[in-house]
């Protein structure tokens, strides 16, 4: 039998799947920290992006520093004092990454479905 | 700057990935499942593939039967009693989905560290 006869044709299938880039002992970059860093841009703020991803300030202060320590300038900086008393950017850099990572990932749901398509034909 | 230039060049970066097929409302096939399916050809047990996974043997034959059920034959089909005492066997249709499932594994790591590579000199 063919994988085609083999599936029934009744279910409507899809591939899901994920991405990550890691380093040797620790990760870089994955779609949770895109959705950190795109909550900072959006809020300004670490404590309430952090509050919007459901997580601990500190668990994402960890998740920028292991960012900051793969890239040659910081993803993420603050500001203390200041006339508008401080704030958290995500720096050029950062939205760089941010825009090749999301490429990678709709460039790989392409390819999901592409290898879907031909898996269940096959 | 470039991606090239604002990730560091000491880090040793890889890219992983996972990949499941999924059905409206069930999981139809992943890494977890095909692991289980081969366990079962390697000791015609589900009870011993369970133990091996560290499942219990409700949830093992939870995820044959979800399996099963995408399928025009079974994957999986036990026999009581007989000569041998009865036993699990994995059909040759199972064993056919294996092989495609893997083959779409292997295809995607070969896609992973192409795209990683891009991504790095982008």
């Amino acid at each position: 039998m063919t994988i085609k006869e083999i599936i029934k044709p009744s279910k409507q299938l899809h591939m899901s799947g994920m991405l990550r880039i890691e380093s040797e002992n620790d990760r870089f970059m994955g779609p949770g920290r895109v959705e950190l860093l795109e909550k900072i841009i959006e809020t300004g703020s670490i404590s309430q992006a952090a509050k919007l991803m459901g997580m601990s300030y500190k668990k994402a202060w960890d998740l920028i520093n292991s960012i900051n320590q793969h890239t040659t300038k910081p993803i993420v900086t603050t500001q203390t004092g200041g006339e508008k008393g401080g704030g958290t950017i995500v720096t050029e850099e950062g939205k760089q990454l941010i825009t090749a990572f999301k490429k990678l990932h709709s460039e790989f749901n392409i390819y999901l479905s592409e290898k879907l398509e031909a898996f269940l034909q096959s």
